[in-house]
């Protein structure tokens, strides 16, 4: 709805509720016995209670209210069909079509993709069979014991985050990731290893992106120390669009797994982008992160807005953003095999959302995504809750744990449970200076919302459920605010400005040209 | 200088001098040769790079007065001289005497503390020479190869941090760390060790913290599965003041390294707590450690406040917070090896400043300490820096490198340094729409303000500096806010209300007394 979103009467009308809702109360609304049912909903079977935010039944109404004004439901039906809604790039946005089922039909330049999806689906069982049974040999038949997952952004957080948070379900090879350019990244992961066990999987869209291929010639190096190139196809598989770069790499073209430009980085751990997943904790389990991931799909398509879990996540963020002036979410997995949440999260989202112009090109004249980060908790507690709890600046949280885990420690699960719920109701209900014994530095104000998400357990399913989420929550927020969530011209103009510099670093050019700092700054860099 | 602060001269000349800077160009300021020599600053071989900030010679003068103005000179000779400016807690504030020589002298309640300090130091030293040199051996006569660090919070990011960062000075055992309350993160510690040849180092002021005796007590357990309990001095040692609480566990009170209520969590790096560090890199490194702090000590106490780095980071840190409203900081280290920097940072800087009251109870009418976030680059490239360029939030950033790297690979270094150069300059000029070719999609505006950081290399003693610059930093900002940086009771509210929650959850009481939402979670987690 882009430019007119301000003065769109939706818009007032929860300007007006704001004002109104200055005065509540955590601590009175929740006295209420029948708040949680009123406010909790569950989807895949996971359970979100949003009881605790600063909303009743007449927020959700507007909020769906906004949400139906600035057309969500029209933009997920073309996102779901395949329609280009990535408009600065021409692309469409089907991430949702790697984990639809083989009798799916999404048409994209006329041609039904689904066919595509289950054949490169049916590529990775096969070849994740042929490695975890052995039958896949490296140059001495030996079988392979080490995966090394070599990409960066979009093609190593999300595969890095599932694979830790499924370490329980892990049975084949170890999983390790490489994806800085810092060259100790690369090199304290290759000492652990044999290349004679060790398989590479180079992830890069393009086959071109300057960390992977660097880190790819150094891997390819490091075995060409005792292996000569035969063995090359044996140790390397790619996963990438460009058969020509992975052909003249020295892979073969039966090792390439492919994915097409309708799946941006931040959303391709369902593609081809999955592989080292699948290594990790078997092809089966890899399904069912897809099928978890599909059923939130058909949640999101299919559930009534006011039960909505995609649709109230977003719409609660707009009303914290944009009417709150809240600027950051905070995500606190109870859980540490979810320590890496956030950062893939944060990636999702702030790279979608972190926008400054419209889809029509206009600077917008309200803000758009926060500003997203995290730890597990209870590490969190003992660092920045204190700020969390007592800070000028509100932050919205998104606490997570899991009912069951899967160890048999009854008493630290007991610990980690009481924690979780202490933390929302500290920040709910706060801490009046009667409850401090009068000591001020001791009061709370509370009224600090956030959602509690509750996992039966961290399966392949709940987790792919969870994601699919998330990553339709940034998709309503995009929409409302009239954003392009799928393109990252910020990623670009780094890497434009950083070629005329190396080029100076690697005494090709003088130093000429450049910015007071930058200019004195090369110099102390210098290699002598 | 507390309440009275927005309404200093000082901090009203800073308001005018606001309104003049709104124009202010740093396209233009950083055409100026001379502009990288008049706000760069160089601390223990350390240059920080302050040029590409929005701020003139004038700004820092303006600063610098606001500094004195709120007797940040008469607070930091109060904390080294061990006056107790904790008031909360009545506390002194000594984490710099750690790191001070034995000549040195700092009274505490009559006593000079340093004899004390120095006397832990040698208990330290050779506990790690035995460990490291295979003398101090497990209940099967094998020599130690494995060291578990059990604390969390203060106990544990710092030696976390530092043990990863200086990876490559690693020659000893193998140091892992266990914080979580969450039964996983022991779990799998423990699978991958031997019992007979690891020491666990028990990291609890008070050796009643509830997570880290939880972990403590499995360790145990675990131990005992295939030992007697004549093994437990042999493979446990503890980090705490509480001589019968240790004692009663089993630890030899010889094994015992103390510390006192003068050192607070966060800042316990340097105290007995960093023992684990010792083990990794060695005693020597530990010391080069703490001399790169006390040289920042040094710094700090002599440098004239125009030159004073930490100084000079605290108070531009004051004027976004206050006078720009910029609500977060991002710290960008790019090497993989400080991975943890903004973990730590983000718990030191946080747990300190985020704080509702100042010291003297009343509730602050400005903002204080920053959201702190941040992860290494050319990672974060790929992920949030998107939202950094172009978010409507400007958020100040610390760049950080290394000039000297450990490795060989130059092509890797020349690509690290010309994107550390690339993002600072991006930040700073932003893109014209000419430049963008006239897509307003590619714009960005340019003027968000960033340090660049070059240490020599990763040395301990750098590494020490750099620390405790940041130490200093949050420290100035503490004053000028007039907050006491050095208490905690949002993480003690947390505790208080856990604690009826775990009896619930046990089936010790009946589910009564809570909200709608906790009593109705609570009914959800129950084990059935």
């Amino acid at each position: 709805m882009m430019t007119q979103l301000t003065n769109h009467p939706a818009w007032k009308a929860l300007n007006d509720h704001h004002h109104e809702m200055r005065d509540l109360s955590l601590r009175e609304e929740l006295a209420h016995e029948g708040r949680f049912s009123d406010l909790s909903r569950v989807a895949c079977g996971i359970l979100f209670d949003f009881s605790k935010h600063l909303a009743n039944k007449e927020t959700i109404n507007l909020l769906v209210d906004l949400a139906h004004a600035a057309k969500v439901d029209e933009m997920r039906a073309k996102m779901f069909a395949g329609v280009k809604i990535n408009n600065t790039e021409d692309r469409a946005v089907l991430h949702t079509a790697c984990r639809a089922p083989e009798t799916a039909e999404v048409v994209v330049d006329d041609e039904n993709i689904i066919p595509f999806v289950h054949q490169v689906l049916s590529q990775m069982e096969d070849f994740t069979h042929a490695v975890r049974s052995g039958e896949h040999k490296g140059y001495t038949d030996e079988a392979i014991t080490d995966v090394v997952n070599i990409g960066i952004g979009g093609s190593d957080l999300g595969p890095r985050f599932v694979v830790e948070a499924l370490q329980e379900d892990g049975s084949g090879p170890k999983v390790h990731f490489v994806s800085n350019v810092d060259g100790q990244d690369i090199a304290s992961v290759l000492k652990k290893l044999k290349p004679e066990t060790t398989l590479f999987v180079i992830a890069s869209k393009t086959f071109a992106t300057e960390e992977t291929m660097l880190n790819a010639q150094m891997a390819k190096d490091w075995l060409l120390k005792s292996a000569t190139t035969d063995a090359i196809p044996k140790h390397f598989v790619a996963l990438s669009t460009n058969a020509k770069g992975v052909k003249d790499f020295g892979i073969s073209l039966s090792n390439m797994f492919p994915f097409r430009d309708w799946v941006g980085g931040r959303y391709s751990l369902w593609s081809a982008i999955g592989l080292s997943i699948s290594l990790a904790v078997g092809f089966d389990n890899f399904r069912k992160l897809l099928d978890g991931a599909h059923d939130m799909d058909q949640h999101f398509q299919n559930a009534e807005p006011k039960d909505n879990v995609p649709l109230l996540m977003g719409m609660l963020g707009v009303w914290y953003r944009n009417f709150y002036n809240y600027s950051a979410h905070l995500l606190l997995p109870y859980d540490v095999r979810m320590d890496k949440m956030a950062k893939f999260i944060q990636q999702m989202d702030m790279e979608s959302n972190g926008k400054a112009v419209d889809r029509e090109g206009h600077h917008m004249s309200y803000a758009t995504g926060p500003l997203i980060f995290g730890e597990p908790g209870t590490d969190s507690q003992h660092s920045f809750m204190q700020w969390v709890h007592q800070s000028a600046d509100v932050v919205p949280v998104d606490f997570m744990i899991c009912k069951e885990p899967h160890h048999a420690l009854a008493a630290n699960h007991a610990s980690l449970c009481a924690n979780f719920l202490a933390q929302s109701r500290a920040l709910a209900l706060g801490q009046t200076l009667e409850e401090a014994k009068g000591d001020p530095s001791r009061v709370f104000t509370g009224n600090r919302p956030s959602t509690s998400i509750v996992l039966p357990k961290l399966s392949p399913y709940h987790l792919g459920a969870l994601i699919a989420a998330y990553e339709h929550k940034v998709f309503v927020q995009g929409v409302v605010w009239g954003v392009n969530s799928f393109d990252q011209p910020g990623v670009e103009l780094g890497k434009k400005l950083a070629k005329p510099i190396k080029e100076i670093l690697e005494g090709r050019t003088p130093n000429a040209g450049m910015d007071s700092s930058t200019s004195h700054l090369i110099n102390v860099l210098m290699p002598r």
